[in-house]
């Protein structure tokens, strides 16, 4: 099965799927069960739950971005103080997030980095950190430094223990590496190891992606490819509209492939293109991954550019609407209250819309349905993923956001866990 | 039973429950099967679905309040260029809330208004018009016609058949009449009608609320206090952060007691007391309706005056904070999550928290928890209405936000239905 499996994202013709655990040349990677999550009750192996991603070359560069929460996690507040233009490692840990812990949590997160750094024999500002779980309980301190330790011991090619890591309510992993033939006639490869099952729970779910190339770019590039990548498709899902406390994307870059990807040249498109279908793809897997998720829904706007972004958030997080996903249920008055909710009295209400690819309201009116239209419509909305088309009055914006179903199961994941 | 029955609302000392059927003096109200709902497949009586409630008096003043949607619906748009401030009637209906269906539905709206207004002998301006359900669906006039004309022959002093024609979803009528026993040594009543089982389901959840009053107002001392008492209800609740094409608040006053109300008196603050408890318990109904609703939430945040509503917003309308309300979770954790959200980076995240009056973080570090308080605090939010308080940075601001929990009943609710 390809990894590319969203009919939103198109495998660009010069990449090629590798095995998922790969990765790129000079990186290293490891994860282990230090002990933050439970061991099984009946005994056996407790879930891995420390990871440590490690690039070999001193000239790596990275680039970074965390959510945009008041509240974030120390790690971030650790790694925001980090050299964030050239990161050579990431530790992270699954099971306690590490927020709200005031000054215990901050130092727990800069003993970690240290003992990674140390064990690693690098300098402390070189290691970024990511940890995602409960929130405002105490990380223990001693057992993430020893997973810590022991990760560095055990690095190896293959990104599968690191990956495993770092996951806790999805259903599986979230990697791929692919290799990208360049218009200069080299390869290089590109890998990436996400996790995510909603944009937040604050117990578990929280985001990260993690991306390593061999290909050896200026910071400058690379943290402008990143960041219109991050834009593109971390910053276009909704599972419940909640932003995460500790969301982070870190791309490394290590030149050790040998080929150099200048600014503004047809490599850097190239690999951009394979940067924007992996980290899109990695997101729809979020969203389709989301707590409980059974469908798939993309919101595309047209309109105004002030209109068009606080238009499709509505939509897309609005429980109504997420609802009628879950019944498969081509509910266009829903869509339409979110999309004047979002307007505000005083718009005039001139909107189309159309249900994949079907016209449901032109300029705020509903059209006449036959019988046979609603069945069209009905049977058009029961796919995995749903196509939902908004043109507002003005020109000159347009957005996107995908989102998932609203489910009894989300409702039981997110009500049966007591803090 | 009294009708106050929130913790949040106390009944004030100077009113009395009445027959919640009964109506002020001067008024009259009536509800009829019409048709727009279907009849019961089995046979049977159809579920009442046209009300009709009237003021006899020439004199009397109104006052009205809609919600603040860009897209509303006809009965909103023609009800906006009638007699506002003198209304005397108000034709409602349930079942289709005659939205987004253009001119047909706009002629439809003034059709039944000026066939209502013949049949009492009033001018059309002075009938206002209120319906709720589907969204998107043609109204069948000929039978909202018929059924404004069957009201007005069978109009009477109960409120019982117009309450019950109003309701959608709603597990059982709203409504109240109480007597309020005024300063001046007078006592006039105060009755209410409302429906809601969501801030918005756009199938057929919309709020309405219709108050009637025999003392004598003017139009802006009526409007002054409706206003007030709105912001402090209505606009106070959330069932699903969605809101409505079709939310409508009427009140009348009409004299019949022959006891006027003057601005700025103790008789005006005296009755204004009593409609503030009125509406509050009315709109904490609605929560306690609110679709598959079994807990309500209150949160009351402090601080600052431009942070306090967003963030009340943010808790009250976050899906992992109505789970853990469903799952009588603590958790805490989700909580300062949406406040960070709503408060976005480059905010210090100075925030105090305690739940059911139980402080659990403090300038935004959690408290460390002993496992009595833990059984403390876990047993304290097992109530039917679970208190959240917040402190942010800043002053002057103070706001309060009523909210249901999520459920898998509201799922089920809004994913079975097929438009």
């Amino acid at each position: 099965m390809t990894f590319f499996r969203s009919r939103w994202v198109q495998r660009p013709e010069h990449v090629r799927e590798l095995d998922p655990g790969a990765l790129p040349q000079g990186f290293r990677a490891a994860g282990v069960h230090a002990g933050i999550k439970a061991t099984p009750a009946g005994g056996g192996a407790g879930a891995l739950d420390v990871g440590l991603l490690v690039s070999d070359a001193e000239a790596t560069v990275s680039a970074v971005r965390f959510c945009d929460n008041a509240l974030v996690g120390a790690p971030i507040a650790v790694t925001s103080e980090a050299r964030l233009d050239g990161l050579r490692a990431v530790l992270a840990n699954s099971g306690n997030s590490n927020v709200a812990d005031g000054s215990r949590g901050l130092e727990t997160a800069r003993a970690s980095q240290a003992a990674a750094a140390e064990a690693l024999g690098i300098d402390a500002e070189l290691v970024g950190l990511a940890s995602t779980g409960v929130i405002g309980r105490e990380l223990p301190r001693d057992t993430l430094l020893a997973g810590a330790r022991a990760c560095a011991e055990g690095l190896g090619p293959d990104s599968a223990d690191f990956c495993a890591a770092i996951l806790t309510t999805d259903r599986g992993p979230k990697r791929a590496c692919l290799e990208v033939a360049l218009p200069s006639g080299a390869a290089v490869r590109l890998a990436g190891q996400a996790k995510g099952a909603g944009m937040i729970s604050p117990r578990f779910a929280t985001m990260f992606c993690f991306v390593e190339t061999d290909a050896e770019f200026e910071h400058d590039t690379l943290d402008l490819l990143t960041g219109v990548c991050v834009k593109r498709s971390f910053d276009r899902i909704s599972v419940d509209g909640q932003l995460s406390t500790s969301d982070t994307v870190i791309a490394f870059a290590n030149g050790a492939a040998g080929v150099r990807i200048e600014p503004e040249s047809a490599d850097e498109l190239a690999l951009g293109q394979a940067l924007d279908a992996l980290m899109r793809q990695l997101a729809l897997e979020m969203v389709a991954d989301g707590e409980g998720a059974t469908r798939v829904g993309r919101v595309v706007v047209r309109g105004a550019t002030e209109l068009v972004e606080p238009v499709a958030r509505a939509v897309a997080d609005s429980p109504l609407v997420k609802a009628a996903l879950l019944g498969a249920d081509p509910n266009f008055g829903r869509i339409l209250q979110s999309v004047g909710q979002a307007l505000g009295s005083g718009t005039q209400f001139v909107v189309d819309l159309s249900i994949e690819g079907i016209q449901v309201a032109s300029a705020g009116v509903v059209l006449d349905f036959d019988a046979e239209m609603w069945r069209t419509l009905e049977r058009a909305v029961e796919s995995s993923e749903v196509d939902i088309d908004l043109a507002l009055p003005g020109e000159g914006g347009e957005t996107e956001v995908f989102f998932s179903d609203l489910t009894h199961e989300y409702v039981t994941i997110n009500s049966e866990y007591s803090t």
